[in-house]
């Protein structure tokens, strides 16, 4: 065998264990009781310790030097190694025990987060945001970083980012954004309200939601739908990729984007090339190329008049008042903008904003500009400046999100790589004859094939670059998304 | 640290492994998607596998004899080292390439087995069994009997159970179960039929379902029910002690009475001394008991006429069609007695007459004295024996059970042990003062602490033998139960 065979059967090993701790993961934010939080902490602390230490055993590490001295059979068999020599690197320099500790630490403070925001009461969730930040700094000085410690937190979720850059970057598209956003919300008032208005059973807005993600091409036989405070996406499994949502019977539109930015996750990972399960090769590239695609299924396609026109009639049948809505008025309702206080609502004109502000604030936390105690009063301040006015608590200003809770600091600005991809991305998918063709009658299995071809196959076996520069022949640029966001909002 | 604390040390480890096994078990019943199947099982093998090779190391070995050798500070630590020399000495006996495969089959087989119930067909089923009976065989062969191996597999779940005991009881009281079903059943042709008659919507059914379990002092803090196939009760961790139950619109007594059943399991397991999660202090003390907990609970609490006292206003609450019927009419529909196919739909009357047809045919595979083809024709011939009909099909036959897919060859004896078991305990909780008044103004506490303090708080730090001996005051004895059957269905 091998030295590479051997080492694809350590990464596979680790794959068993990382999945296990994805059932558990899931099985907490879904289904299990409040006290069985302790032992899952427990639970989850040691599967987390396990991986890792398989993973920097010196076996590995030996496996990995015999690996890269081998010549490799083919393309795949190259970028698997190199990716395994980053991720084993970059585990080695994390002790075990920190590696414990964190998940043990997050998967607690997620059920304290979650009471801090029932109470709305940042002091509640402060001693634990601490901490997150204190591990969080810990673990940046451990990884290494060129300029700045949130360099060595923005790389583990989008490979090669520089903080630097990416400020840099949004820092270009904040007039722009600030602009489209203040035009779509005056806008916006100007429209009849209460188009939409009336009951949506939640029954109906599963038929609904399930009949969509079926069309889109998400395959319920290796997934399902359940329902949780905040919609996710999680793989327990190769043949299991699993999506939440919520409902609220006012509405339906929330619950469906909600799903069909899931589906988009979850046509992803469904899309990864199962034979190398576990490798780079058959992961995620990154959070950017992640977010594209759910972005690209919600709002590329689903907020699209083309969309509607398929949609809406069968909506009619299961919501029978929505009869009287016209395609024109409910395409005005659909792309209405307000300045919402919670990210997770807010509507394509105003979402990036959300984003500016966020990766802001936890950037200066990282770097120790910005004291725990102050992020109430910098949220507020930031929000108002953005948005004109001021959340009336923590639940709807710095509390909302769960991201610190989990550990997730260097996270939120893959939201708005992902908005700036997926335009790209679906600007080139359209220029593909098949792909805009098949949108013309609502068949969205070409676009899925163009996706799974030019994006999904890939996995990270390409850097998030090099797919945007192969898929769509530039490098990553935002003048998608904002021409996207014009013609839309402003057109 | 004493030998006795790293030990502990260890058993907690094996712990975190098992009861995320359990995780992962739970979910595969209750929420899996189907294209999850092979990587759960291989999840499976491997914690297996894992748990297995912690229990049987070398290292663990040596601190247990030198915990052995230690002055035990107190009984509790004595019996948790007894029960850890046997858990070892029989881990020790099983390699762990034979337990990963053993999971694997069976985490296998159990999806054919769920197809071939499907579509009543024995024949896709049989190569499976036909590999679980070949692994019981080698499982009874690795760990030794006395007298025939399936003395090996009864004992995994009844500790000290010995066949050839088991089989002479099951033979004494066979004519006087035939005797006691067979008036029954005749005695429930008289009376009226469809009392119960009716819609009962699933919604309402589970209000009552909680507020029942709730009552009996399950914790929901703790716990959860959901819906499956087939009604279990699983431990995912301390804290973490969920049930399952299933609902028929046309009635509601099915569900109900499979929740308190499985809340009866509930309570043995939440009621487990916490400070020995993980040893054998800290764990059920056989099948047997714990089947006494669930029968206890369904039977002699929920099937008694002062139950229906209190709770039957209650149903005719949810229920308003039920206004109608008297507490007579309804005790009168509640005991009917009559010969069903399935034994998880049997009532109290002939139930074990189910258990002593699987007893006998088990015992003979597992001998080699009856093939595995012919199973469907000897189940259809005993069954006719004892119930004067034929099964029309292997679903309502011999394809009706889970257990044999799950590997579980030995357990059925169990059931009838927990009906024998339970009428004793119950016989003697009653003859306590406070616990009979109690149950005279529908208050559960006083006969949960009962059942608390004298069979939960052991754990298996005493014999099932010696739990049954010390509750009652006399060893296990079929009279009270046979008495209670006269009294309830020939009464």
């Amino acid at each position: 065998m091998s030295a590479y065979q051997s080492l694809r059967g350590i990464a596979s090993e680790v794959a068993l264990i990382t999945s296990t701790e994805s059932v558990l993961g899931w099985d907490q934010e879904t289904y299990m009781p409040e006290k069985a939080l302790g032992h899952r902490a427990q639970q989850l602390s040691y599967l987390s310790g396990k991986a890792h230490g398989l993973l920097t055993a010196s076996r590995t590490r030996k496996l990995l030097e015999r690996a890269e001295a081998e010549e490799p059979e083919n393309e795949r068999q190259k970028a698997n190694v190199q990716g395994l020599r980053r991720l084993i690197d970059r585990a080695t320099k994390l002790p075990q025990r920190f590696v414990e500790e964190e998940k043990r630490v997050t998967t607690r403070a997620k059920a304290v987060w979650a009471e801090a925001r029932r109470q709305s009461d940042f002091s509640r969730f402060a001693p634990k945001l601490e901490m997150i930040l204190g591990l969080a700094r810990r673990k940046a000085e451990l990884l290494g970083y060129d300029d700045e410690p949130y360099d060595a937190l923005l790389d583990l979720y989008e490979r090669d980012a520089k903080t630097r850059e990416v400020a840099a970057l949004f820092a270009k598209m904040r007039p722009q954004l600030a602009a489209i956003a203040r035009a779509a919300v005056a806008r916006s008032k100007e429209l009849k309200p209460g188009v939409l208005k009336g009951r949506y059973p939640c029954k109906q807005q599963q038929i609904l939601n399930r009949e969509i993600a079926e069309s889109l091409g998400y395959d319920f036989g290796a997934g399902r739908i359940d329902t949780t405070a905040h919609p996710f996406c999680a793989t327990l499994g190769p043949g299991d990729v699993r999506l939440t949502t919520r409902y609220d019977e006012t509405k339906f539109l929330s619950s469906l984007f909600g799903v069909m930015h899931e589906a988009g996750h979850g046509l992803y990972e469904q899309g990864l090339p199962g034979c190398d399960y576990g490798l780079p090769g058959g992961s995620a590239a990154s959070l950017g190329i992640h977010e594209s695609q759910s972005r690209l299924w919600e709002n590329h396609v689903g907020r699209s008049r083309l969309f509607w026109t398929k949609w809406l009639p069968r909506a009619q049948e299961l919501f029978p008042h929505l009869k009287k809505v016209k395609l024109d008025a409910f395409m005005q309702a659909i792309l209405g903008s307000e300045f919402s206080f919670i990210r997770v609502e807010a509507d394509e004109a105003t979402y990036d904003l959300h984003i500016l502000l966020r990766f802001g604030l936890e950037r200066r936390l990282v770097r120790g500009a910005l004291d725990v105690k102050d992020v109430p009063r910098v949220w507020n301040e930031e929000y108002r400046e953005l948005f004109g006015r001021t959340p009336p608590d923590d639940r709807h200003g710095c509390l909302q999100d769960i991201h610190w809770s989990m550990g997730g600091l260097g996270y939120f600005a893959t939201y708005t790589l992902g908005n700036i991809n997926a335009a790209q991305l679906f600007a080139a998918a359209r220029r593909q004859r098949n792909v805009a063709a098949g949108l013309e009658r609502s068949d969205y299995a070409p676009l899925l094939k163009w996706l799974r071809e030019n994006v999904h196959a890939h996995g990270a076996a390409l850097t998030p670059t090099r797919i945007m520069q192969q898929a769509t022949g530039r490098p990553a640029d935002p003048k998608w998304h904002i021409a996207h966001l014009r013609e839309r909002y402003l057109g």
